[in-house]
């Protein structure tokens, strides 16, 4: 079999692992082999482990963002008569914003395919999110979601599997060999996806913090620089917004709970963190898809936003008007003292939500729509004493005890108010 | 599963990828499970290239070698009534030293428990080049082993499967997977075995140079060190010599060969740089069994390791006395002008006696003992046009061809004789 292998296993990872440049040919073929099963798991882990202590210059990552794509079919959106913008999240808690963002770009006739995942841990899935919605479903034949683009220009399904089979088989091995945090595999596992989706441009939400994905802002920045650089590389204008993810997104953390919350801001109220983070990336998309003067609150006051969602929601057999799901149970939390919140730690609270049943531990566990975590103040607000603070909702009032555990000194009640920080740390172009 | 595991191999594989100290029970715990196939080849080669990139401190490095030696059973000499002394090589081309070793060492009453391995590569295994004596056998059960070592002194034999089962499965996995290289896992891996068979004290001969494993001096004097520190803090008194692997050693390179310069040496003769290691190797080995002063050059000429070899061959079934294979073909090369020979490359040598048939490709193919190459002349001697530099010895003249492609360029002769470099070019002690 070594005969009519191009290239030897050991050879790309020595070449990695001694400080160099993997060459192209034999970085394709590395791969194209794991992905058929004749690189071993082992030397697809010991390559891992070496890139992500020796990194990879910016053209390996590119071919290798190549070579994953080339794994799987790839989408083209030439034939839509309109441009088409995507956006994505390294993830976060609270994070509803591709919600209204989607319906509130469409509104300005570009066409957006949020071909989005589920949840795993602490942070939440856009499809969980949508499906607490009656009726509304998530997969979409490739019919229906160039239909809907044409017509409704707001899509959120899920992905095929189709796209980027050696990114699955990569991501599975680094969840158990040690290597996700690598910033070269990272980047390119979300955007040979992104890519091979087939979107003309791309704005990334690049979070930092301690419900982010990456906690150190420089990591985070090194991504975000690492993902524009590739999507330009790539051939698709990408710019990042680097954002703060240290403190819940918004007053809702769940699923049934977000929707509600994304529809107030596509009514012209909620909160003003998601109201700001879903301008801006409205503003990121619309200048990439040539409207860089697009009056994008006006939409979201208009009703023209809510009327895009309406319609996305109604296109996959959603009720936009049906009742969401409400917990069997849930248990209020007040402050104890008069005082100024002065910490909401994401990351606590995003655990807690999913103790409630809002997140899954297995991909194929089910999630509970009506479970999460209602905050009723942020940091910053004033509260006294016996006033709540937030509320957990659940089907079970067993989940409280494990969720509370989650909880405990993650936020704070002082006598002055934290030190403001922005929401949009960077923005970030190629 | 995962319940009653205390440990999570992804915990220990970051603690290593980010430059930390892998906690005792933490790493017992890793070999252990990646023995008994818990932890994946995937979690254990992604450990391995950090432990390659990142480095280990000297007591983790002892405590994967006890985790190593706890996977498998442990020999004791204890009950012999003299010194057990052992010697391990990290291999090179023409490296026959144990063959007049072992002998001249038992001479002088102290027990020499040879356990040895095969050769794969380029170079040689002891156990080949001992079975080109007719009726020799490689394998002992542990009482025929006591018994020899207890009777003649000196035993060399295969070592037996139930050392250290860890390693092999360890060895396999590094093999495919460009993990050989770190010195933390190949220091444990040759102490492992040698501490496992219960060895006294060990003199390790660590070489550098073109045919070497290592070929970097500084690489192999890090080796050293490593290992006699380990020896030393497991309890088994270990000295080293770090020698020069640039030029193969005394004139023969092969199988039967071998032996008859190894026969050579213990009449009294035989290549000077043989003589010169095996004697400074001697001198280490008896120093350590209380011998500092042992007379080492008299025994190879009054006949006493003569005597000790012929005993030792006899005890497992061997003639010393029968003739050995002879090539059916050879392969003269002569010299083309007057000069003097400037410089033999070790690794080219080794490469085309293993395209002859003296060495293996896989585990599973067997040697041709007669063949190899055989040196008229080595670096600094003089040199006529037409007079024979090395002879190829092969069973198939086919062979010929790509055993001289390897030593195109792997030997020159000039107008001077090259600098003189020290064979032995240092001791190292704890």
């Amino acid at each position: 079999m070594t005969a009519v292998e191009p290239f030897d296993a050991v050879d790309v990872i020595r070449a990695k692992r001694d400080g160099g440049t993997v060459p192209e040919d034999a970085l394709r073929w590395m791969v194209d082999a794991y992905t058929r099963g004749y690189v071993a798991d082992a030397q697809m882990a010991s390559f891992a482990m070496a890139v992500l202590l020796n990194g990879m210059e910016r053209d390996e990552i590119r071919v290798l963002t190549e070579a994953m794509i080339a794994s799987g079919e790839r989408m083209s959106f030439a034939r839509l008569g309109k441009p088409t913008v995507d956006k994505h999240s390294t993830g976060g808690v609270g994070d509803k914003i591709t919600l209204p963002l989607a319906p509130l770009v469409a509104a300005f006739g570009v066409a957006v395919p949020q071909l989005s995942g589920r949840g795993l841990g602490h942070t939440g899935g856009t499809l969980d999110k949508l499906e607490s919605i009656p009726g509304w479903r998530a997969a979409l034949s490739n019919e229906e979601l160039f239909a809907q683009l044409e017509g409704v220009g707001a899509v959120i399904c899920a992905a095929g599997s189709g796209l980027a089979p050696a990114d699955k088989k990569l991501y599975a091995l680094r969840d158990v060999t040690g290597t996700v945090e690598a910033i070269p595999l990272i980047a390119s596992s979300i955007m040979s996806k992104k890519i091979a989706e087939g979107t003309g441009a791309l704005v990334l939400d690049v979070k930092f913090g301690s419900g982010a994905f990456m906690r150190d802002v420089d990591k985070a920045r090194e991504l975000a620089r690492t993902m524009v650089a590739l999507g330009t590389d790539s051939g698709v204008a990408t710019t990042a917004l680097l954002t703060d993810m240290n403190t819940p997104l918004g007053l809702a953390i769940g699923n049934a709970n977000e929707v509600r919350e994304s529809v107030e801001v596509l009514a012209g109220g909620g909160p003003a963190d998601i109201i700001e983070l879903t301008v801006a990336l409205a503003r990121e998309m619309l200048s990439l898809a040539g409207q860089p003067d697009a009056d994008v609150e006006k939409a979201l006051q208009d009703g023209r936003a809510m009327d895009a969602w309406r319609e996305m929601i109604r296109a996959q057999d959603g009720d936009p008007d049906a009742a969401l799901p409400a917990p069997r149970e849930t248990h209020t939390v007040v402050a104890a003292r008069d005082g100024v919140v002065s910490r909401m730690d994401a990351l606590p609270f995003g655990i807690a939500a999913w103790r409630l049943g809002a997140g899954r531990a297995r991909a194929e566990d089910p999630v509970i729509h009506a479970a999460g975590i209602d905050l009723h103040v942020k940091p910053g607000d004033r509260i006294a004493a016996g006033q709540p603070v937030f509320t957990l909702l659940a089907d079970d009032e067993n989940r409280f005890a494990r969720a509370l555990d989650a909880l405990d000194g993650a936020w704070e009640i002082g006598a002055e108010a934290p030190a403001s920080t922005p929401l949009v740390l960077e923005r970030i172009t190629a």
